[in-house]
């Protein structure tokens, strides 16, 4: 019986089939569309020198990397020398110091792949799951932001979100905003942990949280008032929920940060860059997707511009999230290299795409289009003969392994949603035909072996179509 | 520069664009015949349980196995509670049981992912690499070992190898040829090894073997005449290397088996399976890819019945193997299992494709069909709104991310191989035309916006046609 060690380790999961096509047919669409873009596709080992990743992610992180002992007579020592990849993004700043010389002077690279933290599992958190990473090197232009969030969107109309919006934000502007409401600068990480959670706790919250974190009351109010400001345009926006709107709010999002930070040089440069991310956008066809949002304050530790996370309204987290760091890829080159970048969480949009049953027929198929029957021992070699005919042509083809009573045969056949089951009886035989049973109806066609492929082939293709 | 500290981890690998398109093609085309024979995908996760991997592989294989320190408080006693997956088919042994009430009778699963052993890193062997199992649970029926083999073989063939065989031998066959020959069976293993050096160190060699391993003069005399019987009957054959010819030699060599285990029923069975094998494989039309070698000894540990090998000339290694083991799947459940597998070596194919050039144009291909090239500053939206454009269409486009001037533009499309760059110069714009520059040869072809599309794809189309 299932016990404890059969059981997946604590955290892993096995993808049984149904598992396995559901996400493989959202990687295909996500590296469908990330090629179109022009992203080539870069791989690492899962496993890497453990100095590579220590100290890159915290003193947390440091705690959730898995790391593997040293082999051989080292076992013993309980020494550690390599360890499990823990994000992508450090395994590309190593990938771009050893190969520069190979890589363009501008590299698009996507990277689908798993990754591994020792978290505490919970549910949608696991310890072994899949990063989907874009990212762009080399450049500092705004093209870049407006085709990662070009290249995001489409990934998600395509898997069927259109729900979906692209928050946008700027770490200079908000340095700015929080310089011009008189925050000193060692206390911006303090007042904007306590921001974030406006939504939660309302406005009296957010006050008590600033004063608990030594925050000057007047920059305090002058914050909130600014923030509430926002949240009452948009309030009024959603009451409407027109495109027009989504884009006059935007304008007036950006006009209210233009007013307010508009004296302080880091700010203004910032809402200069969030206007043309957003003329860029608006030039590509997404721009009802962006809603400029300067509340959002995802990775303050790396993000250097643009800061950008995707939400739906049924989900608390997000589908994915990116931004601008301009410190980070160059970590073992010595020297900086502008990127910006994004990554789409696959477990959750699964989550999301399950809960929602968004996935299409194809992606929820049994695995053969055919199952060949085995009349008796003497005639196998039928069976075998039909069954390369019917590959041959394309069509994925089961084979019952035994010679047992039709009926048994059958009865697997439709355990397994095999929509077509094949028999060649004495009868047909002699008539060199094929029986093909209907296993939605039960009915039987008798066909010439020649018509067996193009009958299949037709009524897939029909109840295909009807399905969508 | 780089340094110890960039490259990957000692034995492993990074895929950069063209090593991940190379590796996918090759993927995609054993998914592909997999799943048209009827193979249904499953994934497990990298890290197992430790105890679930230790003692499955030998003295040997525990010391290659990575292990993972447990975490937190419990890192510093060195003690590991996971380890990396060692191969597939303990994972698979694992799920059987832990979902044996949702698995079919009949199992049949095709698995593509890495594994890791710390073997000392050698040409062409990894610490981490691709395992490519298929693997039918349930049936002891040989048209099990018929379709392995066919898919096999099917792979290959779609890969453009045109000089594989399929080696096969059964383990009872060979138990019963030694037997016949009067080694006792706690010596089989010791002759067998003894027997596998003949090629290399010819009949007297292995007679000073068989002498150091204890085996009986006259039994081993009775061995070396069977086996070189059979090595003369080949090597007859091969001088005439037809199909038919081919047919032949595998009657004449299951007929001296015949003759010489008739007496033995162990062997006599395992002659039976063989002939029912080579009867199957030849209704689905791939008998000229089968070779009947009752020298091949691999696996013995865990084979109980078929054991097959794919070779080519020019490879010292297999390029897979497999087999049937019908008391191995069944460990974690505590009941024996029928089992029949193969596992295609990935890496190895690969070598061997890189050797003979054998990938196709698309697997080698640049990652962008055209690159869209920025006029200036102040038009940078229109070469958003065509990118987009050509992207909608399906083409995949890079887009330059800076104004800069145009010649370093072509000279970076140029060196990252992509065939077209469109432009949208002054002139274009006032007469709403495009220019595609081929960077073939250099012309520049001014078209209009709506014709864009058809043109690209069509000598793109053209010249993949022309690189077959």
């Amino acid at each position: 019986m299932p016990s404890a060690k059969t059981q997946p380790a604590r955290g892993m999961r096995d993808f049984l089939t149904e598992d396995v096509r559901k996400r493989e047919y959202v990687i295909g669409v996500i590296k469908e569309v990330y090629e179109r873009y022009g992203f080539e596709p870069l791989e690492t080992p899962a496993v890497e020198n453990i100095e590579t990743l220590m100290g890159k992610y915290g003193e947390e992180g440091n705690q959730l990397i898995f790391k593997i002992l040293k082999r051989g007579v080292h076992e013993g020592t309980g020494e550690a020398d390599l360890a499990l990849r823990y994000d992508l993004t450090v395994p590309l700043a190593r990938v771009v110091a050893e190969y520069r010389d190979k890589l363009p002077k501008f590299f698009k690279r996507y990277q689908i792949q798993p990754v591994w933290r020792a978290d505490r599992p919970a549910r949608g958190r696991f310890r072994e799951f899949y990063q989907c990473d874009v990212d762009v090197l080399g450049s500092r232009s705004m093209m870049v932001e407006a085709e990662i969030c070009a290249a995001a969107s489409e990934v998600l109309t395509k898997l069927g979100f259109n729900d979906f919006c692209v928050r946008l934000n700027h770490r200079k502007a908000l340095t700015g905003i929080l310089a011009v409401a008189g925050v000193p600068l060692e206390s911006h990480d303090a007042a904007l942990i306590a921001l974030d959670k406006l939504d939660k706790i309302g406005p009296d919250g957010v006050r008590k949280e600033f004063a608990g974190r030594g925050i000057n009351e007047v920059a305090g109010d002058r914050l909130l008032n600014f923030f509430s400001d926002l949240n009452s345009l948009e309030h009024a926006a959603e009451i409407v929920a027109e495109d027009e709107l989504h884009e006059a709010l935007n304008r007036a999002v950006l006009g209210r940060l233009v007013e307010f930070v508009s004296d302080n040089e880091l700010g203004a440069a910032g809402v200069a860059e969030l206007q043309s991310i957003l003329d860029f956008t608006d030039a590509m066809g997404i721009a009802n997707r962006i809603k400029i949002d300067p509340s959002i304050a995802r990775g303050l530790s790396y993000y250097t511009g643009a800061i950008m996370e995707i939400n739906v309204k049924d989900l608390a987290g997000s589908l994915g999230g990116g931004g601008r760091y301009d410190n980070l890829v160059g970590m073992f080159l010595g020297q900086d290299i502008p990127a910006c970048g994004f990554s789409l969480g696959l477990e959750r949009i699964l989550v999301v795409m399950s809960e929602r049953a968004m996935f299409p027929a194809e992606a929820g198929t049994a695995s053969a289009d055919v199952m060949v029957s085995i009349w008796d021992d003497e005639h196998i070699s039928e069976s075998l003969v039909l069954a390369q005919e019917l590959r041959l042509a394309g069509l994925r083809v089961d084979l019952y392994p035994e010679p047992e009573k039709l009926g048994k045969q059958f009865k697997f056949a439709s355990s397994r949603g095999v929509p077509f089951v094949a028999v060649i009886g004495d009868e047909e035989r002699e008539k060199r035909q094929v029986s093909i049973k209907d296993m939605q109806n039960g009915q039987q066609h008798s066909l010439l072996r020649a018509e067996v492929v193009e009958f299949v082939k037709g009524l897939l293709t029909q109840r295909r179509k009807g399905a969508k």
